[in-house]
């Protein structure tokens, strides 16, 4: 570093203001961690929470000539530990870039500061009838972090990830930089995509300051179908035939036994489901849809019962309503579950979804091999399994983690298809994806900061990044 | 160059075999050009057609040591001159890489060599009910050639683009490395997404050597709407009105007067609509509708003829059938109608959607003042304004096209939305973007193609790369 910490915090003041500047230990427990199960919280040498775009790029500005590493907090609730500080770097905090700039009701799309959350984009958007139908589970994220992680959730089945939702971004760049990419615009073809680069790159790229969102017609009917199946092989198998149909689910999950008894004990949520039906089934299918249309919605719902029992379920379920709502909600704090259970670890890995039922018996004979155990729910739609893994052996827990992420890369998928790599899993993608890919993807991050200080360590493991 | 010309001939016949290197004027002409209307072929020194994709990593690794520049080459359909090669370049040509590696049902997704055609992909998925959704109007055009220029086309308004239906490739890199990026997965959160960067390059960063697409179940029923409208601000006014009943319309397009008249002249296309009508109306929008369902269908389409009439179109006509098929085929063809009508050049700006007509009253306004004239049709539910130009000084049409794309840049929108840059915009992309985007650009080219032999000029007109 070329100036001593106090020259460099009076730099940082100098942009933000000193109240807007916290060092140390004053700045509170809250930015030294996110809210990944493994590794413990570290303290940042510097907080800065600033206010304008210029603000962030000065920042990085000051950070890249003094050598500073950079880490971007959103709201913090990233599961891999790619917003845990590095003890002598800056957290650029976007908690006070929280406006909603602007609601395009003719070209449906919203535009945003970074630090706004899904929650409020949510209620603004649903006053023009319209919605982001990006629902990663945890309404109090930011849409800045679900641009770093490419957050997914529930009905990416139908409308995508963040990726296919974001049109276009405003980014500081760590030379100090601010650029423009895409914009109101679904089709573009002018020069390379660096939105999408972007989009998923965990702070290590470039940080966005203004994210201009899709938005859709909000849909007026809404049902939820909860089917029990004997055992998960069937509900993996369902999950093709009823997309096949056409009628386009906006929400396609499975939820083993275990996990919907502890939701439902848990939320003291009675679905209506016979003790009979609970003793023999092993795993439910959630199918969740939509329409403008009460009629359709209703028929939609028929062919899909017919469906289910052509399949083997056990029975179902039309859940309206609170109880639809409840089990939605529940489902998807299906992570904090796992948490108070006492989970070790919770991973988000992703297969081709005609390969899940194969990949969960890998995972379950790996866990029992390893004496741990592996319980959990997912998005069936996407292939994207969430498992609460019970392995309190930190070695242990990494053998049969590296084993786990093996068998879904060997089906074709990979390590994390929303949370990310953050800290936590970038050194088991060091180990299992291609050098080739690796190489490229550091020149890539080479090309956008020289200096190396975003986020170093995150995504990218590798020794010339810490 | 490390070697004479006949050094290199060899080299690139021992990857491909003799038989499938030309060189010079052996190859023919189809080989000097793509579809662009401005810009003389150009013959090639080499063109090779390789057979896998070990070939043609081995093809980039013989040009990157002996620094000749690679141009990639589809069906040669592109419109902005991406596939036009350099006189002292390799064309590598992908004629023989056309298999169909596999349609997978189950996951709904098909892998492709980059030789396929839209055409033999559409006949091939339907066999199965599946359709690969990206419809650029010429379906004669290759995959890999879409991938290179993130093909666009009429259906995007509901299935987004080639970026969007693209999951996975295989590239070859310019130093000789196959890599595999993404897959039979739509939810990714594992590292840099280079599946999104490569598509849309051009050719410049990397070459598909195979990729896997997104397939969508079939819907059974479809029909077409042509409303006429007294101007084109009337069309573009209804556009988000169409969007916004939910009704997810698979084509909203506009056509104006003069382009309807010479499509329906040239196809001898009787639409119906009576001699008053046609004189009163001056654009049309031409909306598709798609439903599993009949009922549904004949719902939607009087829930949208409420709509028009509401908003004050001349009429309304349902076409089925034959017409419907001929009027959207002729509507594809429209490039072909510009050119036989003289154009000089014909272009794909982008703005966002609700500021349509403000852009085409300004591109109309520019054109009068250079004394040349614009007529088209685009696609309005994307903002995708296509413009045939008339105006054969290519000084005075330089000039007009510039001011044209910085209207266009102007209002929130870019110069190309699906043709790409190709060798013909990448001046003025140049001009108009702002250079530290373009700096960024470069440098991600640097990191994928050290040796600068990936289709130099295309995209990126800068100096370092002729």
């Amino acid at each position: 570093m070329s100036q001593g910490a106090d020259g460099i915090a009076e730099s940082f003041a100098a942009v933000v203001g000193a109240g807007n500047l916290l060092t140390g230990t004053d700045a509170g427990p809250d930015y030294s961690h996110d809210e990944a199960l493994v590794g413990d919280p570290v303290v940042p040498r510097f907080v800065a929470r600033p206010e304008t775009a210029e603000q962030v790029a000065a920042l990085l500005a000051v950070a890249s000539s003094a050598g500073v590493p950079v880490t971007a907090r959103g709201s913090g609730t990233g599961l891999s530990g790619a917003a845990r500080p590095l003890p002598d770097g800056l957290v650029v905090s976007f908690e006070k870039m929280d406006s909603i700039v602007e609601i395009d009701v003719a070209n449906q799309v919203a535009v945003v500061q970074p630090g706004v959350t899904l929650a409020r984009l949510d209620a603004a958007t649903a006053e023009h009838g319209l919605a982001y139908q990006v629902f990663p589970g945890e309404q109090s994220a930011s849409l800045g972090g679900n641009v770093g992680t490419n957050a997914g959730g529930m009905r990416a089945v139908k409308y995508g990830v963040t990726r296919h939702n974001v049109l276009g971004l405003q980014a500081a760049l760590p030379t100090g930089r601010l650029i423009r990419l895409g914009g109101k615009i679904t089709k573009l073809s002018s020069g390379y995509d660096l939105t999408q680069l972007i989009i998923g790159s965990e702070g290590t790229l470039a940080l966005a300051t203004e994210v201009t969102v899709r938005l859709y017609p909000r849909l007026a009917h809404a049902a939820t179908l909860l089917v029990p199946f004997p055992d998960l092989r069937a509900v993996t198998d369902a999950v093709p035939a009823v997309l096949r149909t056409g009628v386009d689910p906006d929400l396609l999950e499975y939820i083993d036994a275990f996990t919907l008894a502890a939701i439902s004990a848990a939320q003291n949520l009675d679905l209506g489901v016979p003790e009979d039906v609970r003793q023999a089934a092993q795993a439910y299918l959630v199918v969740g849809l939509e329409s403008r249309e009460r009629d359709r919605l209703d028929a939609d719902v028929q062919l899909l019962g017919e469906l289910a029992e052509s399949l083997g379920a056990l029975d179902l379920y039309v859940l309206e309503g609170p109880s639809a709502r409840t089990l939605i909600e529940a489902r998807e704090k299906a992570f904090w579950m796992g948490k108070a259970a006492g989970a070790d670890d919770v991973i988000d890995t992703v297969v081709p979804r005609a390969q899940m039922s194969g990949f969960l018996d890998r995972a379950r004979e790996l866990a029992g091999r390893a004496g741990a155990g592996v319980v959990g729910c997912g998005h069936a739609g996407d292939g994207n399994v969430h498992l609460a893994v019970f392995c309190p052996d930190e070695a242990v827990r990494h053998q049969l983690l590296h084993e786990i992420f093996s068998a879904a890369v060997e089906l074709g998928g990979a390590i994390a298809g929303e949370h990310g790599l953050g800290r936590i899993k970038a050194g088991h993608y060091r180990d299992l994806e291609d050098p080739a890919v690796l190489e490229l993807m550091s020149a890539v991050k080479r090309a956008f900061d020289p200096a190396g200080i975003l986020n170093p360590g995150a995504l990218l493991s590798l020794p010339d990044h810490h």
